[in-house]
């Protein structure tokens, strides 16, 4: 995989979006797909879907397109798709608990396998087939199912309270779905989810045209 | 605004985080802050924060650093957060529940001021001191009430009966939380948050490691 460290989150996030559509033209039983067919479906350009798909050797023949199913298994390779990923929910809140119920993360190979809380009056209950446990046994839950990505959806309040836990606990990537900025070392990689900075960046592209 | 076109998405949520920790050091009561320090808080580099700063116009003085609130007051322009907007949420299942009762949204100057759903039991009925219209009624509301944004929380199975009715609304801009990609003209800014893709981000980047 040439220029391994410098791909963007937003090239990330655009391959994404492209696995979704190349798959929808495998389905239709579309032999080729166009960087133009691409571009208008995901809203970028043309030129962009090429530079993207050229970062991972993937170079379309000219007048013939690309072949859609051959970019749908590079691309599920690429974003570490190709196989399944355990993945432990912290904070049953609303949010949290939308989450466990979401057939979207199973589909894609993100199998939620262990929840955890703090609250009494859920730890030792059942969610969707799935016991509650006490944050205070992450690490031992973690080692024993293998477990390699956190879903964090605590409040803000309660981060400070379990980051030491989530630190020593073996976990290998959070996503973050407070607002807190989490201080974890660069072993842990965090992937940030902020609902108010997602409204920011939709205010910020409506303020251009005023 | 120079390179008014040219900001990419990632640049913004970069200036959404430097606003946060130069809050925080307003708030700290420091008058100066070093390009090292903000690119320190918020995981990037200092030459990062000060190319992303000099898109806007703002050099810092070599050795003098930045003002925290002057660049407070001039990212919040740039991201729209010098006004307020008002904001209507669109199904509340537990997620549109959630945002509804997320303070942070306030705080930030986005006042959701109406609710739409389909379901009988809870159109009419009272969140947070807000009645839940029928999504019937969205045109109606968004006139009266002068609303900007919609934050889409339906389940995707029910985006293709509504998205006439949104598009045809007056909405101007769409936070769209379902997985379905919107068919909307662009007139109608869409920002797409996709929690399954958040999810591919970070596997991405766990697997570069292996």
């Amino acid at each position: 995989m040439p220029n391994k460290k410098k791909i963007a989150e937003s090239a990330i996030s655009r391959l994404s979006v492209y696995l979704r559509i190349l798959e929808d033209t495998v389905a239709a039983g579309e032999s080729t797909v166009s960087s133009q067919a691409m571009a208008s479906q995901s809203g970028t350009t043309a030129a962009q879907v090429r530079k993207d798909l050229s970062l991972f050797g993937s170079f379309g023949r000219r007048g013939l397109g690309y072949s859609p199913s051959d970019l749908v298994s590079r691309i599920r390779r690429i974003l570490g798709l190709h196989r399944r990923w355990k993945i432990a929910v912290i904070g049953l809140g609303r949010v949290g608990s939308a989450l466990v119920e979401h057939r979207g993360f199973f589909d894609r190979g993100f199998d939620i396998v262990a929840l955890f809380d703090t609250s009494e009056f859920k730890v030792g209950s059942n969610l969707h087939g799935l016991q509650v446990h006490h944050i205070d046994e992450i690490s031992r839950v973690v080692h024993d199912k293998k477990i390699e990505v956190a879903v964090l959806t605590v409040p803000v309040e309660a981060v400070p309270d379990i980051i030491d836990l989530i630190r020593d606990s073996g976990i290998k990537g959070v996503l973050n779905w407070t607002p807190a900025r989490l201080t974890l070392p660069d072993t842990i990689e965090v992937k940030n989810v902020n609902m108010v900075m997602e409204l920011e960046a939709l205010s910020f592209k409506l303020s251009q045209r005023e």
